[in-house]
């Protein structure tokens, strides 16, 4: 892992944040500008991290797969800052997860040496530069899905052409009705699975995958009773491939989970019963940043079924974007400097937390009424209590929601401390 | 308008569509990689602008202006392309529009000296830097606008302490009950318009503006009743403001119009009967892409109610999304490469066009009954039609909805001409 290119980049006020008329400097010397958030020493809307969070979110998953004898393969989709998959490798992520070639290439360029597409590897520059890196590289382990006969087919026809000299490890991807890629089924699966054999020594099968994030039911009961039987399918498929021998040599990989269920598929997968050495891998991709929204919910629901993970305080959210109030058009609605461009919208609209004014000593608790309404692209509605002490100018800070959607709004975003003092800064690569 | 720190700019596989290992190259030569896009020469998802539809509507919305008397602002937040901010100033553009201080300082190192902030100016560096700008350079010729009287006394103090030379050019917001910002009836805006001639000669008041894009009723007749309304406002508020002789010296400004109304405002506001010299403004940022749904029935309905739109063939969509086919799970369902990260999604998901697969000559339109039924980050769900011919590693066309926040998605777009050859490429700054 190695971090100059992003250190030695240049940053200037074309980066979202950087005062205007700065002059440029290396990204890796922001720590000593001596910025301060609450003092308005740079732009509003404004992305932070909080690096006490981001360090207890991290040692909080090392400390709780610890004790489920499991690892993590955090999904680098949701930042695609490599700086923080460096945090989450150091606190003992067995990979990094990608959703896409450029991903795979952004992990690649900073020294990331085990990765897991987890998704279809499909497409001319991708599948050639994967069995290229496999060449390259020994020291390359890299997984992608398969859950069609006619993926299998071409990944193993460019996997002979390339003739890289190893195999290309797949995992087959079981899926559930009406939901999104893997198969529906065990027969489905079987049949691909002994593609994936039938191309050796090309492919080599490595083990089972899903993705249980989405399935959602009436109620969190239905929800959770969705997600154990579609844990079940996946265990059925890990079986099946065991019991005809269509895995390659090594343990199996059995990989599940998001960010809302990873505490079902520890309990499903490590009781998985395979004759084998089995890996159990989870994938959270939010965990580092949390959220003050859906994922908070979904970390309340874990704890209440998994009370153990209520250990060190739980998670809590990292990630917050500060704006401006810049009207308040009427004594009930306020205006922010905040938009689409900068925050997940929609079911994930951000959530008012604290506000402050030059002078105070120090943010407040935004108080109760405070509600956003509605994001276009630069500004954000919020529904405020007539008494609102909210004016033209107060700066207010925003939890997120789904920060998958509000990493990728931001080229860079600054590291804070609690006092909110600039200390560094991370770039993404979306 | 200089370009020659996006020509110089080091492009490599860490951007997206850049194909893996491909050695890092000057974006300007971009055009002499020989690369296309049906030849699977860059990854997928890419977006793509072309080239003749491009240069088809940015000479259309001159004829249509020239027709006017009016000229065009154009909301550069769309594309936040320096780039097409210049193609648009060479066509005849009076102004780029922005929406945020980084915005403005994107557009000012691009050498852009006559801006539009359809936006209140706040916070203590976007004021700062603003004041410093227009001392520094005679040259430029800045607007932003003012909704409260808390605004107008920020800027009044902050203009008086930088005490530039010259007065802080402001436009009078008028706004919508329930809306967004700006005053919600003429009293108001006299207060804060006095407000303002009472801070000369720190500032200055050069006009009135409105966004009507908002503004929404149950039926398209209500829709436009309501337009007719807000307009009315807006010139009310501009006639009640030369009556008591608020305005600095020199043409007042009349600005509204996004991309779904221009025809209306232009309707209006050239017979807005001031006394005084007036430069009707509108502000479109999405004409110059079009896209393929939201605009597309906007446009539709311009054509309508202004027939002459119809001119030169209107508007044509420039904007493209490709991604492959990565899983047909069940035969009615397909899954394809492209996601939330890559186009607008909720009410404004993108829409199938065409599909391509090795070996045929050219692009066929999708058939009917192939829709987007969902998206996640980095997935397309979309439901096909039983005897759909897409398979697994075909590429498919998508144009999208809501241009901006397609645009945001991508630092890099390429543009293509109609074979899909790559001759350049756009940056962005978001």
């Amino acid at each position: 892992m190695n971090f100059d290119s992003i250190d030695n980049a240049v940053l200037d006020h074309r980066v979202k944040g950087i005062p205007g008329g700065v002059a440029p400097f290396r990204q890796g010397d922001i720590g000593r500008k001596g910025w301060n958030v609450l003092r308005e020493d740079m732009t509003l809307p404004l992305a932070v991290l909080k690096d006490s969070a981001i360090t207890h979110n991290s040692h909080w998953m090392r400390d709780f797969l610890m004790r489920s004898h499991s690892v993590i393969s955090p999904h680098g989709k949701t930042s695609m800052a490599p700086q923080l998959f460096g945090r989450q490798i150091e606190d003992g992520a067995w990979a990094i997860t990608v959703a896409t070639p450029q991903q795979i290439q952004v992990a690649r360029d900073f020294g990331f040496s085990r990765i897991v597409l987890a998704n279809q590897l499909v497409g001319r520059q991708g599948v050639r530069y994967v069995l290229e890196e496999l060449r390259r590289d020994s020291a390359l382990d890299f997984y992608c899905l398969v859950d069609s006969e006619a993926g299998v087919a071409m990944l193993a026809a460019a996997a002979r052409a390339a003739n890289v000299g190893r195999p290309l490890q797949v995992l087959l991807e079981g899926g559930a009705p009406g939901g999104r890629t893997g198969v529906r089924d065990r027969e489905t699966g079987m049949r691909i699975a002994r593609a994936v054999k039938a191309a050796a020594p090309y492919l080599a099968l490595r083990g089972v995958e899903g993705f249980e994030g989405l399935l959602a039911g009436a109620s969190r009961a239905e929800t959770e009773a969705l997600v154990r039987g579609f844990l079940d399918l996946l265990v059925d498929l890990a079986r099946d491939c065991e019991r005809e021998d269509l895995y390659a040599p090594g343990e199996v990989i059995l990989t599940a989970g998001g960010s809302a269920f990873y505490d079902m598929v520890l309990a499903r997968f490590t009781r998985a019963g395979l004759q084998r050495p089995t890996r159990v891998v989870t994938r959270s991709g939010c965990y580092l940043s949390h959220d003050s929204s859906r994922y908070r919910r979904s970390f309340a629901d874990i704890v209440d079924r998994t009370p153990e993970a209520a250990a060190g305080g739980g998670l809590v959210p990292a990630l917050e974007v500060w704006a401006y109030v810049q009207s308040r058009p009427e004594p009930t609605k306020v205006l922010l400097t905040l938009g689409a461009r900068d925050t997940a919208t929609g079911d994930d609209k951000p959530v008012a937390q604290t506000w402050y004014r030059q002078g105070m000593a120090a943010p407040l608790p935004i108080g109760p009424g405070h509600v956003v309404t509605g994001m276009n692209d630069q500004h954000t509605h919020m529904a405020v209590p007539a008494d609102s002490p909210l004016a033209f100018g107060d700066m207010v800070s925003f939890g997120v929601s789904h920060p998958c959607l509000t990493f990728d709004k931001w080229q860079v975003i600054v590291v804070v401390d609690d006092a909110y003092n600039v200390v560094s800064a991370i770039r993404t690569f979306f």
